[in-house]
C-alpha cells in the first residue's frame, strides 16, 4: 500500500503544505512518495492506492502544470478507478479562488472512476493556506494526511 | 447496513431514476429505502450508511426542497461524516445545469465530512437524464446503484 | 434604472454586507432596493436591472429560502435575460465553502440568461465575511456596489 | 473594436465551434482574430474587448494548454478588467465534465476582473458539442458570437 504526494510549487508554499501531509501518511505507517509534478508520469499513477495533488490557486483552476499530469493520464483511463484522491491549495487571498482550484483537482479525480473525502472541520473540500502555511494549516494539512491514509487502509485492505 | 435514495420529482423523470437505482443496491443484497425528500427527516439521515440524492436540474442547482433538508441536517453536523454520499438529475438539455446540479449535492455532502465516488464510464459525476429517463439512462443509474452499495459494503463492513 | 440587494440573514452577519453594498449603489446614484428574500416575489424581479443576492454558506450552496425565489422565477424564465447579477456570502471559515455559494448563486443568473462580473482584487467572484464583517470587508462590499451600479449604467443607459 | 476567438483542438471539433462563433461576431460587424491557444502571448490579450476561449473537455477542466496561457496571463493581472469573456467547449458524453470546463474557463475570466453573460435558451453556460458539432450545435455557436459581440459593443462603445 503505497500513497503519492503531488505538489507544483514556485514560493515553496505548496511544497510546505505536502510535507506536512507527508508526515500524517507515515504517523499511520503507510509508505508514502513526495514528488514534485514535473517528475511524475502517468505510468507512477499505477503504482499507488491514493493520489494526494496540490496546486498553488491561479485563476481559480489547478495551475497547467499539474492539468497537463492529468491530460496525460489519458492513457490509463479506467485504470485508476477506485484509488482514492486528495488535493490541497495555497491562495493569496480569502475568496480568491481556492476552493474553486481544489474542486477542479477533486472533478479530474471523480471523472477518473476515483474516491474522494470531505471534511466536517475546517477546510471543507481539502486543506487551503492563504499564504505562507502557520502551524494551524500545517496541522490541518497533516491531519488531512492522516485521514486519507485511513481512508485508503480501509478501502484497499483485502 | 441499510441506504437511503432519496428524491425531489415533479414530472416523475427524477422518480423514475431513484427507482432504478434502488433495483441495484437491492441486487447488491442492501437493505434500501426511497423516500421523497420532502417526507425526509435530518433525525432519519442518521439510519444509513450511505446517501444517495436526487433533483431536477432547477436553475444549475439542487431544487430548494433538497437544499432545506440539508440545511436543516445543519443539527447533526459531524454526525454524517465517514458515510457514503451519491447524487443524481434529471435536466431539460445538454449544458443546462446537470453537472452543477449533481456537484451541488456533492459539495453538500463534502462538507458533511461523506465519501463520493465518481465513475470512468459515462456520467462522470452521477447520472443524468435529459428529459425522461431512457433505457440507457435507467441502466446507467442501476449501475450507479450497485456501485454505491459495493463502496458502501467495503467502507462499512466491519 | 433600479437594483435590487435580496438577502437572506439569521445571524445578521449577511444583512450587513447587503447594507454595505447599498451604501454603494446610492453613492452611484442610483435607485435601490433592500429586501429579505423571504419578502422578494418572482414578479418583482421583473422590476430591476440588476440583482444582488447574497446568502449564509449553508453547505456549500445558497440557502433554501434564495433557492426557493429562483426555482419560482422559472415563470419569467427569459425575461430577466440581459440584466446585470452580483452575489455575496457570510461563511465560518476560510474554505468552507464561500466560494461555490457564491457560483451556485450566479450559475442561477446565468442560466437566466444575465451578465456578472468579476473582481481583479479581493474576493473574485464576490465579497465574502468570514463571521461577522469587519471593515474592510464591508469596504470590500461598497466597493462592489459601486461597481455593479456602474456596470448596469453602461449597460442599461438607452 | 476587436474580439479575440481562441480555442486548443486535437480532433477539429473545438476549431469548427471556434469558426462558427467567428462566423456570429463577423455578421455583428466587428473584427475578429481566430487563433490556436498555443499561438497566443499574453501581450496578445490585451489588443482586445473580448477573449472567447474554447478547449476539449479533458478530466472536466480547460486542457493544459489554454490554462498556460492563462496563468502567464498574470503578467497583466488587473489589465483585462472590464473585457467580455466567453467559453466553448467540445466533450466526448453528456454529463461528462463539458459544464466544468465551461466554467473552469469562466472562473479564470471572473479572477481577471472580466465580464461575462449566459444564455436563457439551450447551452446556459456557454456551447457545448457532444463529439463533432452537428448543424445546430453550430448554429448555437454563431448565436453566441452574435451574443458576445452584441454586448462587446454595448459596454465598449465609448
Amino acid at each position: 500500500m503505497k500513497i503519492l504526494v503531488g505538489y507544483y510549487s514556485r514560493t515553496g508554499n505548496t511544497k510546505k503544505m505536502a510535507e506536512a501531509i507527508v508526515k500524517g501518511i507515515k504517523k499511520e505507517g503507510i509508505e508514502v512518495d513526495l514528488r514534485d509534478v514535473n517528475k511524475i508520469k502517468p505510468d507512477d499513477l499505477l503504482n499507488y492506492e491514493a493520489l494526494i495533488f496540490g496546486s498553488p490557486t491561479y485563476y481559480g483552476v489547478m495551475a497547467a502544470e499539474l492539468k497537463k499530469l492529468l491530460d496525460e493520464s489519458v492513457v490509463y483511463h479506467g485504470k485508476l478507478s477506485g484509488k482514492i484522491g486528495g488535493a490541497f491549495t495555497s491562495a493569496g487571498g480569502i475568496g480568491g479562488g481556492a476552493e474553486t482550484t481544489i474542486l477542479s483537482i477533486l472533478e479530474a479525480f471523480l471523472i477518473h472512476g476515483m474516491i474522494v473525502i470531505g471534511e466536517s472541520g475546517i477546510f471543507h473540500y481539502g486543506p487551503v493556506s492563504i499564504g505562507s502555511p502557520d502551524e494551524k494549516v500545517l496541522e490541518s494539512c497533516t491531519k488531512y494526511g492522516i485521514k486519507i491514509a485511513q481512508l485508503t487502509k480501509k478501502i484497499c485492505s483485502e
